[in-house]
């Protein structure tokens, strides 16, 4: 299993990179570009872009070779490219200048593969990886050294499944899925019936887990698969690494969930969600869409589409900013009190002595 | 290695399953049941549960061929199975409807056994799988593939080590544990001694870890060895996805840690102990018996038996829950004691005016 | 691959301790040593150490046959070993009694080591483990059964990759660097660009990662790489387990993360950090040097050096401490205003009456 041919950088000039991105260019179209970098950072020869006229200082000072630029900017001190959004543009120009690295097609000689499974045309199984019974891996899929894909998955097209991941058995994932190292992907859900002696009955996690196309699942992240039913992630949405997500979850299209998010079981969540880090949700919970929760919120109640929370327990974001202002008062709040209290019994004994009683 | 052969679902009369669950039943015994499920999900040929009387218009309404339910419930629209405890008779038909996937006994080819370690009858080794020197595994245990088992760990009968599982060197494991997928089981716990110069020394890790019978470890977990003497995980305690163990912690027997929780060193922790996902303990904090911790609580000082805590830093749980109800009150609280601040000083000025001063 | 020789317990003469650490000894010179403890834990054989003279009542009903104290100490009732440092001493003495487990140079014949990689003098590389093309691995470094090294990764002398850990492609490790097993080192970093139609284009992560000399990784760590450029761990600093790192994040020398903390992208963060566990740091923060965060700080907003912060949004400790202490009296603040509301306005009312409006 050799490294792929195209695992290091290329070099290209300005008016191939122009046709390649489908932007035009000006100035001199002849300029080699022979790799890519930040305004800040960049060296002769890196590719640059302008997300924004207020960083154009920057662009001045930059020693790169080439920019793309906003289209109603005007700049001719080094040729530029110029698109509606600079930024999607750059990201195509990093991709044609290095390619990540992928397996070669096939499967290695140390891989074990199931004879019962059924194996697309250009996969690669990479050393040690156990492919089980009844297993199906759609086409182009790269499933990297030491994966464990237990009976019964079925894998999509175009997905690559990174080293020391489990897919435990029945677990269907889609085409252009990314899952990277160490996740876990189905493991049972937790879940016990507590007997009088107060021993714990397992209770059987016997559902499977779908993920659909073009999620990320990130590194060491744990998903488990339903008691019943299904636990399922739907297309687009991008979790980050040291997620827990426990059984019976749904998450929406297109959302987002930061590093050591928790979602405990049979929670909803709808499309378009943001999710910032360490968020812990409880269970049974229903987050409409497009939602935003604050890194480090806890939420243990339903929350209507649109919201914006942050806080353990959440509160709306405007709210829980009043609060974060006035705690830090509070020790003043109270020697205001405390001088008030006195000031109100000199005045009750004031008005005792004046009414004479 | 083949698929064991009940990995799949069977068919069973009800009169069936009523003795094989030990439970009577009544209505056509004949009737096939091909499956479980939940009322609201259920299908033709599903057995359901009906745990409490409150939900029989789910009942009324599934499509369910057979229920268990409440030995005082009378229901004869379909065939019943009367139980004392329907939700527990419901997981023992789970089981006999859906084996869970377990490996065939016997060593993979693909598998590195060392010859000094002794392994009892019925073993499975999954392929790729690492059995150091002098270890020992007990009559029925299943070590699914990709697993590294270091030298001198003891496991005993009837365990599950999932695939990607590290067991460091000199563990005890009981009977019938559960390790799923990827969890670390006695790293090196964290401790260093500072020098003068700003550098850690590494305080040697020298203990060990011993996780006693019927204990559960979530996928990606890791419980750290003791630096000299143990860290122990008693009986029947469960352990969720992502949890972070300590060295030298001690878990009482059926205690609950559910996921992302973190237990920092040298705590202790009593029996029948329950976590809310992302709790923090702090390290040589003592935790009674029957103690619930609620999601996200920071503990860093001694809670006694049965305490139901909130917070971070805890507060118990009807202090902390006053608390929450009042911090959104707190603009109005500060906006209180401005114009009580007012009245006083007009009041004073009245008084003063009206005493001729 | 046999275990280490000398992964068992020695014994030692105290003169011969006294010797090898460079202290001097009281007492009994030829006293044999079999094993270390903590004083409330020693046996006979057992060597322990007196840290502090307030400890001394514990010297005194040990069981213990030697002891190490400091140089003040004055001690005969078993043989001592005298030390400006007793701790520091006892680590080594503890090294000399337990050499940790380690596997025997060589390369397994059922490893993979790509032809094209560099391995140096004295390497093991265990089972199972892959070693892709144009990796080096410099004199003595150890990788252990089932670790995954991407291309083009160095690695330096007398490092230590525990199983099951993932070195993604051309990261860079330093010397004396330890990884504990199943962490995940360089993988991508989460950053997406949002489409009008609300997809996720994933921004491509081509950086790397450099970890320095004398770093430690927890178990289940992971640690993204750059999107362009590096991600940093400079030398001396100590990462506990399931700590997430994102990408570009710089962290300084001989810091200190305890587990479950994540870093957000581009956040650079002191020397002689310490953080406790479960803190979250926002992305692009800067912290100082020799910071103090307490356990599940919440942190967005930059931090000068020598702070310590506790609470989420974090404050200055002194500030959270006193809002930790008032948070339970809001209750009690609360009726206290409702009663000077009344208070003011009986004044308010009896004013009017007397001053007979």
């Amino acid at each position: 299993m050799k490294k792929s041919p195209d695992f290091a950088s290329s070099s290209l000039k300005v008016k191939e990179l122009s046709r390649l991105l489908g932007c035009p260019f000006e100035g001199d179209g002849g300029t080699m570009i022979h790799g890519v970098s930040s305004l800040e950072k960049a060296k002769e020869g890196d590719l640059v872009f302008l997300a924004l006229h207020k960083f154009r200082p920057l662009l001045e000072k930059s020693r790169a070779s080439a920019a793309i630029i906003p289209v109603e900017e005007k700049y001719d001190r080094i040729p530029v490219i110029k698109s509606k959004n600079p930024y999607l543009a750059f990201i195509k120009a990093v991709e044609l200048f290095f390619k990540p690295y992928r397996l070669e097609p096939g499967i290695h000689p140390q891989a074990f593969v199931s004879p019962s499974a059924k194996i697309g045309k250009n996969v690669a199984v990479g050393a040690f990886s156990f492919i089980g019974d009844e297993v199906e891996i759609g086409v182009g899929t790269i499933i990297f050294p030491l994966v464990n894909i237990f009976p019964q998955v079925k894998i999509g097209k175009e997905t690559v499944i990174h080293s020391h991941v489990s897919i435990r058995e029945k677990v269907r994932i889609g085409n252009r899925v990314f899952i990277h190292n160490g996740a876990v992907i189905g493991s049972d859900g937790f879940g016990y019936l507590k007997a009088e002696d107060g021993s714990h009955t397992k209770i059987p996690q016997k559902g499977t887990l779908i993920i659909e196309d073009d999620v990320e699942v990130g590194a060491n992240t744990t998903i488990d698969r339903a008691a019943l039913g299904e636990t399922v992630i739907k297309k687009g949405t991008k979790i980050d690494n040291l997620v827990q997500i426990a059984h019976n979850v749904e998450i929406g299209k297109n959302s987002i969930l930061a590093a050591q998010t928790g979602i405990a079981g049979s929670t909803k969540i709808g499309k378009n969600v943001i999710m910032g880090g360490q968020v812990g949700v409880a269970d049974h919970v229903n987050i409409g869409d497009n939602v935003t929760a604050a890194a480090k919120s806890g939420i243990s109640k339903n929350i209507p589409s649109k919201s914006f929370v942050a806080g353990s327990p959440h509160l709306n974001i405007r709210d829980w900013r009043k609060v974060q202002v006035l705690l830090p008062q509070l020790y003043d709040l109270v020697k205001d009190i405390k001088k008030l209290k006195k000031k109100v019994e000199e005045l009750e004994n004031k008005i005792k002595g004046s009414s004479g009683v």
